[in-house]
Order: structure tokens, then C-alpha cells, then sequence
């Protein structure tokens, strides 16, 4: 009823990892509209809606902030890291940064760069924090809208090292802060289960550190 | 498949408003590990999964919660949002915060409370401040599969002002924030999709303040 495609909940919860590998292929505007209109479906405090979204896809603005990600990768991208990338072995760690390495070698060819910018607060006590709390529940059901279209995401704040410049260049008001980059567009990778703890293990039932080793049966 | 439910993504997606009235009926153990393993599959960065739920469910600690959570409502609920929920106009406001009041005076009653707890970074540059972009999109997951099971939640930050007496009462160590906390239960209120400004809205296309009155063609 709401979206253009029936998709299971769950297969959707369970499916959508980071997708950072993706194809150059156009995205259709009205998709780009519903996952950004399934965000907005997001809570925020008192109903503010404290989001903006901006959709680039023009090849000199990627370009622009391509060059600016891949100094930051560069700097994040640490000896230690790179030690886990040339690592043989296939740790989890090595697969994560390898994918992030080609992201950020070929940030400039995704379709869709979506820059998700939240109102900073202005009450005395967190003046200038950007309303973060809100802008992340409406990212996940982006994301999670994504999966439906077949489409793959991920969540990176690496363009936040230049922010000043590359605020400059979309115009990005003082007020707002530009707090995530969302890279879309139709994944070379599979989908898949991504690698999770148990969920008995980071569940503790009454007080801190009481885990159950099966589920309790009331 | 990964759902004890089938439940589609877009109806999940477009109808879990925050839900404050809750019955007081016990909610299945397999369901509440059911959403916190939903919240699990959430991404967060370098896959961290830097979160603990603390879920309780017995009275006693119930009653501590809610003896405090009362006393920040009280702070929040100020004589301009008194005006508002007294005003006889139905506006979206007054709606929220009746609501918002309801909960803080019921809030002892509900069967589930979920402590959202989240490792604080170690680094220099953000020592002390807790990893909330790993847990918001989490938070999201856990609502959205408790809305496909019937269940209600909504997503608080009320009880931190009692932080200290409630995270010593539940034990949770200073290297975590008890960042959020989400009342779950089977809700009094009916489903339906929230008020949001168009997605048109708060999409800007290539540059700040660029919208468009319709999808563009391409």
C-alpha cells in the first residue's frame, strides 16, 4: 500500500547490510523520493522533522566531494588497517575495511549521493549539537526502503573532515549539520545476514551483566 | 523467514508512530528477544555492535523508574507546554504532549522497559560520548519489528536526568550511556501513519534550498 514493491519486514531487518560496492547505473527519481519519504516516516522529539535531504547526482559535485572522502579515507586508513587489509586471512575486520577502501576509491562513480543534514539545537545546554537522535531512526528506514527497491546503502560520516568546504558547495546552512553521506545505487555484492553477536548476549534481563543462555520462558 | 511474522516493510515503515499508551498485558519473551535481535542486525561502524538492552520487567524496579521519570516530566512539562495541552484546539502539540503525559504517569504500568545502553568512545577526540549513530538506526529496527508482532513503543531519553540513580540501580557501568528508553506493550491506540511535511519538502536536489514541486522526470 505505502511502498511500490510488497517486501517482507524482516527479510528487509535481517538483509540489509552495508553495500558499498555499487554499480554506476542510474537510480529512478521516484525512488529516490520514497526512500527519503520512508525517512521522514522516522520520530523525532516533539515531531520536529529536523531533516533535510540532499540528492546529488551531478558529476562535478562528486567529483568535488570524491576527491575531499578520499583524504579522509587516507588518514583513516591507518598502518594497523592496512595491516588487516594485506592480511591474508579473510577476518571480518579486513573484509569491512577492503569494502571501505573501494568505496572510497570509487566514491565518485555511485548514481546517488544522498547528504542527510539535521538542525543543530539551540537551547543553551547543547547548542550547536546536531539533533542526531532523530536523524538516525529516519536513516535506517531509508536504508531499509533501499533493500525493497533492490537497492544498496551505506552510512558514512568520512566527507564530515571537509565538511566546511563541501557545505560550502551545497550550501549547507551554520544551523545544520551535515551528518551523514549515503552512497545509493544498485549493489555488485549479495545480500546477506550480516555477522551479528547473539542476541542472548547483549541482552541482560533485570540488571546489567545477567544474561539468560536460552530465552525465559515468561 | 527470519520473522515469526509476515509483515510488510512499508506498512511496518509508514505506521509506527510512537505509541505511549500501553496496556499493561506481559509481552512473550520470544517476542521481546525477537526485536532485540531485530536491533541487532543495525549497522554501526567498523560492526562494533557497541550496545547493551537491559530489559526489565519487574515491578519494584519499574516503580524506581517511574518515581524518577515523573519528576523530569514535571521539569519538561513546562507551563508553555501546559498551555498547549490545555488549549481545547486539537493541534499536533497538544496531542503529542497528552500523550507524552500519559506515559509519564502510567509509565510504571507498562510491562517492558528497554535501556538502550551504548559503549561511550575512547578516543581522545570523543572520549566520554556515547556511539548513538550505531544506536539509533538499532532503535529503529527494534520498533519496527515490534510493530510487525502488535507492539507499541516509543523512544525516551527522559530517565537520563536520573542517569546516575538508574544506571547504579541496574548496575550499568560508567563506560556505557543509558541513552535510551523504550516502553514496549501491547498499545491502546490504533495504527496509522503520522503527520510528515511531503518528502518533496526536505529534499533538495544538487544544492541547498534547489526543491522540487514534482518527481523530476530523471
Amino acid at each position: 500500500m505505502y511502498g511500490q514493491v510488497e517486501f517482507d519486514l524482516f527479510d528487509a531487518i535481517y538483509t540489509t547490510r552495508s553495500m558499498r560496492r555499487l554499480k554506476p547505473d542510474p537510480v529512478a527519481p521516484e525512488l529516490i523520493v520514497k526512500v527519503i519519504e520512508a525517512a521522514t516516516m522516522g520520530p523525532s522529539g516533539s515531531n520536529r522533522q529536523p531533516w533535510i535531504f540532499v540528492v546529488v547526482r551531478e558529476a562535478s559535485t562528486k567529483a568535488f566531494v570524491a576527491e575531499r572522502y578520499r583524504k579522509a579515507w587516507e588518514v583513516y586508513f591507518t598502518p594497523r588497517a592496512r595491516e588487516l587489509v594485506a592480511n591474508a586471512s579473510d577476518s571480518p575486520q579486513g573484509r569491512i575495511l577492503r569494502s571501505a577502501r573501494y568505496l572510497a576509491e570509487h566514491i565518485s562513480d555511485v548514481p546517488v549521493m544522498i547528504f542527510c543534514c539535521v538542525k543543530k539545537y539551540k537551547d543553551p545546554a547543547r547548542r550547536g549539537q546536531p539533533m542526531q537522535n532523530a536523524m538516525f531512526p529516519a536513516i535506517q528506514n531509508l536504508c531499509l526502503a533501499a533493500r525493497a527497491y533492490g537497492l544498496g546503502t551505506s552510512i558514512t560520516g568520512l566527507h564530515q573532515a571537509y565538511a566546511k568546504e563541501i557545505d560550502e558547495l551545497l550550501g549547507v546552512p551554520a544551523e545544520y549539520a551535515n551528518l551523514a553521506l549515503i552512497p545509493l545505487g544498485y549493489p555488485k555484492g549479495r545480500w546477506a545476514r550480516p555477522e551479528r553477536k547473539p542476541a542472548l548476549q547483549v541482552t541482560c534481563w533485570e540488571k546489567w551483566g545477567n544474561r539468560a543462555s536460552a530465552i525465559p520462558e515468561s
